[in-house]
């Protein structure tokens, strides 16, 4: 069987009369998003039409959910309990899925967002609100998550779908994790299209310190902050599909 | 035909570590409620309790979206437009129908909150705005409304449902509308279960300056903050049901 | 006695991670600033920012309050007490200040932001609460308003420092009022200098109408956000100064 | 000498409607209060109305600054920079100088609220913030530290007046530090006078695990929200005078 990829970026994350990424040159060359949902980024103003345009552009979308630090981005660390992580998820998730409802389009998934995603590697309680938080949307929503971290096990035990997140700009550490980029300066294309085709088609990255590992993933993230992501993306999905691998939302991969 | 009455309260208006209302106490007595979803009032570890005593209670739960404005409890003007009024209304509600999916339980009913309730009655930008985005929701949430007003009106003409709210603590002016009041202090369940009952079953309501007035309605609004308020609603159910007036949940009344 | 003139821009309008105005390229260029407190615009950080970049420069600084709405910025009206309004003030300048002295620079001026400025040129508690809030501190700063204003005139009544603003780039009503724009396009330069040199030399500007109205002020506001920003602000100091304008911060100019 | 004791309660911790606390029927029996400042707990109409209830009983005011994190009431662990901690501590305080200057009361301390109190016992960077946002102030505050920690040691090396706090009504760790309670039940007056008297006058208090350490302190700590806490400052004053030791707010007392 054909390998399926998704091309996804995070996108909603304006606030207010402030405007941040590049949603607009971005949404033609991606199949999926994750939108900010007010709390670390995005207000309803932003999430209307960021579902919108997504749906102008046949994008699927999922919610972004975050911790509620609007002044550090929902980037630094905040620990909150199990029982909140769940509301968390569930208030910001549905918010987006009323835009969704009125748009028109499904929600396909859940990606939490920055340190709700990475604390969560960590954190069992964490992870296992998150999910609480995922289970209450119908029909269920597919996770998207790192692979092998303990949320993506723990989904894939509760038999949630879980969709492997393969991250094209940011660097992997011996342990499988990624590193947060406070800003995404420009990427060198051609290597970044050799690094992706080597975790798709042969499940290996190199890390940090020159090791290699194991990576698995059914999604692509790219990052609209960084000035060459659409053409980072249109090379991607060319020579992705050149060998074969098809470019499709995670909505329409098949899911053993 | 009997008479239909729903006996209805504000609830979830509680924040983090503050408190507000006195749920528990009137949670048994009322046949549908009103939640705060976190833009004057509520938070969504509050909604999900609040919505959680609801279906303990057997009780209908609407959502109570208001302006972003915590620190003035939504009681203040706030010049939105019509499509900032839509999104606010769709993000509340979305937001509070996901814990209404936990839990099992319908959304019932939309009831804008303070300000945005009563600047609408003269603003029909606003009104227009809060009908759009009430019009979002499946199965279309019945909308409570004060009668008579531009919103009300504005509803029946596009055959949204839509109950009268009759105020049993609150004033009346000569044009129908209502006084907000900051706090409610006890009320002589005497008087007000007399008020109701003229309200009720002769459509009169006495106005402020001693005028006698045109008022409809199939829900009875009581403010929780009245330390009478359980005792109130026990007495109106009681006199309501003497004179053959059923006491049901705005869902389970008919709308022609 | 030369004339003297403060060139002026508002700062400090960034939040967290999201960057607004342009203050690295203007701060080269200005007598004056007025800085975001937090509310409507700015936090901690950007203020401490903002502040020692104008200490580098030069550069006077003024604390910029508004309305408790970071989603709209602070220029959709809110309806709010004297007492709100003087708290406000209050709450806003004494963080800058902090700042400020921090810094080691002097607190030079207050000037409301957005409708919070422009709601009491109608409404005489408003006015009167931001002067009960600017006269809490020491030295008394200088008040920045539009000229003839309700807030203007009210000052000079109680005997406050008033410094009037000139707008470069806004467009005036007859009523000597000015139009807020949500975005500042590219200004015509020479247009614009001959404007402020009118304004400055005669006391007289053009109406949208197409009157001539007279209108008074020490202090010419600049928007950074437009980008022939820095140029139009050295044009018009080089013109001034020609023509015989000593181009100095409101603290430096003498008040009868 | 005779040894000199404050008596202290954090207040000003309501917010918009909603009341915390129970500061009327306290400040007749403290010396000194913490006030919230807007970012954990507080607004500037309470920061105002708080302030100016401590003048009235002749109650020193220092600040009470905590994480940007209302709907957590600032007991939530976040993980912030030095700079943001010193940011946050000269922004929340410079607000309520400001309410101070106002009222012609003094700035006595800063206390640092919930877990930006706590974490910064382990955890140096913090605790320096801390302090760098305290120096900004003059005259320079009393910092208000839980004796022998992190923060109070590094004060002290630095030379800024430091002053013990000790706990009347949370449970002392072997390490020295205390635990946060939720919600403060009906204390035993006898038992806790006991307690304070040996903290006191001996330097001794009672471990949870049964030990017995040291402790150092200048100020006695009371938490409003005890229904029985006028009763236990009136009780502590009594017995703490009948033993010689003079009730006198932090700055009354002696610094070496």
């Amino acid at each position: 069987m054909a390998l399926e990829i998704d091309l996804h970026c995070d996108m909603g994350e304006s606030f207010g009369i402030y405007s941040l990424g590049n949603d607009q040159a971005m949404m033609p060359h991606v199949t999926s998003i994750s939108v900010g949902c007010g709390f670390h980024a995005g207000d309803p103003h932003v999430m209307r039409q960021t579902v919108a345009l997504a749906k102008e552009h046949g994008v699927a979308v999922g919610s972004h959910p975050g911790f509620p630090d609007l002044i550090g981005f929902g980037r630094r660390k905040m620990h909150i309990s199990r029982q909140e992580a769940a509301d968390y998820i569930i208030y910001q998730t549905g918010a987006l899925k009323a835009f969704c409802d009125q748009a028109g389009v499904a929600l396909q998934h859940i990606k939490p967002h920055g340190e709700l995603y990475q604390m969560a590697w960590h954190d069992d309680d964490l992870a296992r609100g998150i999910l609480e938080g995922l289970a209450v949307f119908r029909p269920t929503p597919i996770f998207l998550a790192l692979y092998n971290t303990l949320p993506y096990n723990l989904a894939r035990q509760m038999g949630v779908r879980v969709a492997g997140e393969l991250y094209a700009d940011l660097d992997y550490l011996p342990d499988g994790t990624t590193t947060i980029k406070k800003k995404h300066g420009a990427v060198n294309v051609a290597a970044t299209v050799d690094k992706v085709l080597k975790m798709v088609l042969e499940n290996k990255v190199a890390t940090l310190d020159g090791q290699e590992i194991t990576v698995q993933g059914r999604s692509i993230c790219l990052h609209g902050d960084n000035p060459r992501a659409p053409e980072l993306a249109q090379a991607l999905r060319r020579e992705l599909e050149a060998r074969g691998v098809k470019i499709l939302p995670l909505h329409a991969q098949s899911f053993a």
